[in-house]
């Protein structure tokens, strides 16, 4: 699978610095290139830190800015990034409020981000959010919990607006075990991907196949199925993700969904639009109203055709999070 | 080519009502559906419009907003609007101001939109601006002048910011006559794309295949080369873009350039960021410095992989305009 690159081992350096070099008036390295910072941080807010495995662009470096992240620290392809390097982060961009930790529900980044907590704790006050929004891995299918997936930029936005505007490090956390029971994800993929260092396909899809419950690491899914037209296919991403919400949830007074549709890298605007709408309509058949939308590329796996919907049940205060300034990379308004 | 897709005759209308609902605070259906417009427009504007053949999201629909379009009028995939379209717009966005009307340089576009001028004429002041950026399609390749490709992106955010500001019909078409000269582009392919209707792709490269001067249509390039590593790939577009211009502008005091770095629908953010990077480098090497960047998917081939670099020479001004607030789908700062 041809990549713009030019040496798999050069591959995310010169894709951050591109990054960097691309936004300079939000973003600057971090000392030692160890992550992406904002270019001027607002002391006497917590800083709010997330990363992980590089190809999930614009995850996280994207989304360092002014209402969401302070630094992002990114490993290689699917691979988190050391505790020295989420480290370095702490000690350059907590600014005395002490740092929230966002990290995605996978072995290596919950132990690595374990392992810089526990070495930052004699400096820094730390609090970590373990994002688990994946439909596809309910407690029956794996035992460690749901994987994070594209429902972690629902949480870097609405923790980053909640920092900004003065919450402290426990509300902050509170804020990520809220929401966690009330996010879930579910994507499907089209065509499979490759990882540039070997360059072989971690799996393939036949011309007529489609494969549901994909992670964003090539991970293989729940099901591989037939191909199938745009209304079957969000109708089995729309009916994993409601039967993985807590039985009453759904119609629970107060909340109201936040709808995502997030593209996983190879997947043009046209398609994801289209999948918006018949999202909608699917979840209004079912008098599930949202009441605001994202739609667009976030949360990648590299270059894998496919998408993946997250419906989010937000309270108004929440929505008013999501609804404050934001100005970052990837997503700005 | 797998698309998420019902069928290839509603595929178009699927996907532009998933965009309006996606963003119905910006966004509304003109009457019949024949156009999106911004829900509120701003009266006494000149009013300007777009459009152009479908497959090319978010270019135009989703650049309709504060600040840069009133309304875009889609065809089908790769296919002009009809002239009904175009004058259904004028007669509903233009609040008495007049109507300029950005057409990307293909026959079919140009027709259709000169026609509807026409037809308009006796009710609407009108003006048109044909975008010619293409580096790949110069007067020894095309007689007919070269074609619009990402170019467009920055005609219409500064024609749509100078009309935010008052500028009157004459001045904006002199401002998109300025940039035309100043604006060149060129695109490379990974992989070719398949037109919903045949599921055919227009062109099929193999595994170690690239093609240099494709368009955005499936259209063949002008060589088909041994796929290589990006610094090679930007170098050759580079060099291209730089060869297209008239000798001595690169140099003119007071112009400093924009760069503008495109995905073409399958090309993930890792990679334009790597490509983003690497421009930076290859420009600046040769003392031309980019004052601004943008960075994204903006005018796509439908799922093509592959991406254009363009390079715009701008006044202080005209960066100024760039710089405005801008409130769109696609754009937004």
């Amino acid at each position: 699978m041809k990549k713009i690159m030019n040496a798999p081992e050069r591959f995310v350096a010169e894709s951050l610095e591109g990054l960097v070099l691309a936004h300079e008036g939000l973003l600057a390295f971090g000392g030692g290139r160890k992550f992406v910072r904002r270019r001027v941080l607002a002391p006497g807010k917590v800083a709010v830190i997330s990363g992980g495995g590089a190809g999930h662009e614009p995850l996280h470096s994207g989304f360092v800015g002014r209402g969401m992240l302070d630094a992002a620290c990114t490993g290689h392809v699917f691979t988190s990034p050391t505790p020295d390097q989420i480290v370095a982060a702490m000690d350059e961009v907590d600014t005395g409020a002490g740092c929230l930790l966002i990290v995605k529900n996978y072995d290596g980044d919950v132990m690595n981000f374990e392992m810089a907590a526990e070495m930052a704790a004699p400096r820094h006050a730390v609090e970590t959010v373990i994002v688990e929004d994946d439909a596809a891995t309910g407690p029956a299918v794996r035992s460690r919990g749901r994987r994070g997936v594209a429902g972690t930029v629902v949480v870097e936005k609405l923790i980053g607006a909640a920092a900004e505007q003065g919450a402290d490090l426990a509300a902050l956390k509170a804020l990520g075990e809220d929401l966690n029971g009330r996010i879930r994800s579910m994507g499907v993929a089209l065509r499979g991907v490759a990882v540039p260092d070997n360059a072989r396909e971690t799996f393939v899809l036949g011309p007529e196949e489609m494969e549901f419950g994909v992670g964003i690491h090539g991970e293989p899914g729940l099901a591989r199925t037939r191909f199938a037209d745009a209304d079957a296919i969000i109708r089995q991403l729309g009916e994993a993700i409601l039967a993985e919400f807590p039985p009453g949830l759904l119609a629970a007074e107060g909340l109201r969904p936040l709808l995502v549709v997030n593209g996983f890298g190879g997947t043009p605007p046209i398609e994801l639009y289209l999948a918006h709408g018949l999202a909608r309509r699917f979840f209004e058949a079912r008098a599930i109203m949202p009441a605001r939308a994202l739609t667009g590329t976030f949360v990648t796996s590299l270059d894998m055709a496919g998408l993946s919907l997250t419906l989010a049940l937000l309270t108004p205060d929440q929505f008013a999070l999501w609804n404050a300034p934001v100005a970052t990379p990837a997503l700005g308004w």
